[in-house]
């Protein structure tokens, strides 16, 4: 046996499911990690004669790629449940802005790790972040040793970060420079939205998100009052409003995309543009219900995010899964309407895609880098299975994952984090939540 | 110390959240128990001395009311995920009749153990179900350890179990006079739904609930095409119909109630009627949503249920909770619609109230009987808490429940159930999900 067989992990005794059209589910699936990257896929009996460094027993569990939240706001987890079935206004006002008017970079820090601990946990294995400091969110989740696609939120006020605008430019080529050629940062422009954006901003951060070759993402059209806003400013909707300024794009993620006119879609689809659903923020926020099925009819990519603890309140993408299927059902009056494979990819391959990342991640295919997680289904809440794409959206539960390995390196094992110290970790939000409980007296 | 303060349980150490108004959040909480009953609830300072026989430690986790599934089929685990996402003719044609064709007294009852175990792992402690062979229902509660609200499924057609109905009417006697002195199995008749029963089984259905005083429990109103079809047939919505038989009262449970009209709502206020919510049933089969806000303004109980494991598909009513409290808001378009202490209430003490139970169980309260479960908020998912309503309804899921106690007994502790053999149950389930598959072409 030559060196060429020596891999470093090999996965074996599990359900595959792959999610790539040429790897059909196997019932005797293994994959092959060497170094970051999948060598092999598929099952036992066609698999090479490889001298593995390490074995993982998936013990008949599901081997599958890791989720992908295309939008949070990592550090908000420090808010989680801070205010909750409030009026839009009274939440910001009252809540969150004042909460945020503290923010620190230590806050930011802590809350990331808090919340890649969770996402960890519950499968994610790549996450796109919104915040303010995001180089601490990246910093975070570099330790975490989990993917992600990180940007400064940019926006025409003040921010506690770079003060005025023209910093917080110069703050993003900095996140662009710092981790040009890390393995697992990955960074974007994000101009926060349309309505808290000025065209100027709008347009700097598409030249900056040109010359460097970023993404551009951006809550778009999140609710009625945004488009009615847009509309009265600049006399086109939010999508409209982003084509006269050349924003529309393939490189460019819209957030939320819940209140589309039916001219909306077509130019969504015509730039290429890439959307992140978020149903669970959008129910409790009570802004709307996404046209999902209408924008994959479109040929529309569309990702799953969980948006920030202040507003869903966790970081789970099964428990997403499993409310977007059923949303858009009962919307439509249609139970055929994003069926279970729909949803999962979702949640994986079109979650990459989103994040411009289809050739990294999203799938479990030889070439790609190893984001692998393993769902024990030996559990009375997952017996029988007749289908593990409906197992994997209407069953499974977040605290199922067992094993985590990103980018080949294994960061969680029989539900024990390897690259975190929770204990500590969760101390610190719950010291960072009493400051906050004591600096408002509305909480 | 006189043997009066010789008690079986103390909990302690934990945030008592007793769903009592008389009863506020006490950060040091403890309850005591003496045999199946809650002896006192409250702040540690202000607890009596008690020579405990058994201390149970919640450190610092949610000491509250186990959870209240006012709806369900339990039996139908072994069909958990057998046919998804396919038109309800379709499901229920080729999919669900068939396999129930096969229905035996053997598949009811380990289909019941399976789901007994996984209610208890969720937070349940009290379940409602209809559903054919009951009687090897409510053995198999009874052997889990769990309350229950049981009633063998009556219907036009011949049933698997009685054959004809006169027989079913028999079997609903049998099993209120073999089950009347049980201290954890409840009987109620269960006329199937106005479509399925004609006038005379409805009225038939009625005289047994007077004559034994058993709660009569049907499925009301649930589609748009049952209304249509009632309508067409009697002249009256399914609720006008009810009341035409004289069916409406303070004992019937309207599972469902999805499409009704505005006149409907009075009605089943005036006779005090009760309201299962089944929220994620009515979005996977995309029946539509229940007026759920106007039902519960207008004095209904409405408590929520997770419908069977066909339709959901699992019974965790944390998931349910999180699931209620968000539709409603989008479908108003309104955040401030069944905030989390309302949704709560709807899983825990006005579930009581639907089932007739308010003076057993729904609250941890003196005199009430000990259905206590016990939450672990120690975990990243559930830091920081600033509110536990908050957190159950919107962060806690089924798998960060501990410890289970049921009239009295304790039968999880941390996550180990203590009353049914686990592995020996999935593997059974697993064996008639193999026939199933075999026997099911199109599966």
């Amino acid at each position: 046996m030559s060196d060429n067989n020596i891999i470093d992990i090999l996965i074996c005794n599990g359900i595959l499911v792959a999610m790539e059209e040429t790897i059909p589910p196997f019932k005797d699936g293994v994959v092959a990690v060497k170094e970051d990257k999948i060598i092999f896929a598929g099952s036992k009996k066609d698999m090479p004669a490889y001298k593995p460094i390490r074995i993982i027993d998936a013990k008949r569990g599901i081997i599958m790629p890791g989720l992908i939240n295309t939008h949070t706001h990592a550090p908000m987890t420090c808010f989680r449940g801070l205010a909750d079935d409030l009026p839009l206004m009274t939440w910001l006002n009252d809540y969150i802005f004042p909460a945020e008017a503290n923010l620190n970079p230590d806050m930011v820090y802590k809350g990331s790790l808090l919340a890649c601990a969770e996402m960890i946990m519950s499968g994610t294995t790549c996450f796109c972040d919104m915040y303010i400091f995001e180089d601490f969110v990246a910093k975070a989740a570099k330790q975490a040793g989990i993917r992600s696609l990180v940007g400064e939120g940019l926006f025409d006020f003040d921010s506690p970060n770079y003060g005025p605008l023209e910093k917080g430019y110069d703050y993003t080529k900095m996140l662009a420079e710092k981790w040009k050629d890390d393995d697992l940062i990955n960074i974007a422009v994000m101009p926060h939205s349309p309505y808290l954006c000025a065209p100027d901003l709008l347009k700097t951060a598409l030249l900056i998100s040109e010359k460097y070759q970023l993404p551009l993402v951006i809550h778009l059209s999140e609710t009625k009052n945004e488009v009615s806003m847009i509309k009265k400013k600049y006399g086109a909707t939010p999508v409209k409003h982003l084509e006269n300024i050349g924003a529309l794009s393939s490189s460019l993620v819209a957030c939320h995309a819940v209140v589309l006119t039916q001219d909306d879609i077509p130019l969504l689809q015509k730039y290429n543009v890439k959307v992140s659903h978020n149903p669970q923020s959008n129910m409790k926020l009570a802004s709307g219900i996404a046209p999902v099925p209408k924008l994959i009819n479109s040929g529309i990519h569309v990702g799953l995010g969980t948006d920030g603890c202040a507003s869903n309140n966790d970081l789970d993408m099964f428990s997403e899964m499993d409310s977007a299927a059923k949303l858009h059902k009962v919307k439509e009056l249609d139970p055929t309407v994003l069926d279970a494979l729909t949803v999962l990819k979702m949640a994986t391959i079109n979650g990459a895609f989103v994040l411009g990342m289809e050739e990294k991640t999203g799938s479990i295919k030889p070439g790609k880098k190893a984001d692998i997680i393993i769902v024990d289904i030996n559990k009375p809440h997952l017996t029988p299975m007749y289908n593990p794409y409906s197992h994997l959206v209407y069953s499974v539960k977040g605290s199922d994952v067992t094993t985590s390995i990103i980018n080949g390196k294994i960061v969680m094992e029989n539900r024990k984090l390897l690259t975190l110290d929770i204990a500590k970790i969760m101390a610190d939000v719950n010291d960072i939540a009493k400051k906050i409980k004591s600096k408002h007296d509305k909480i």
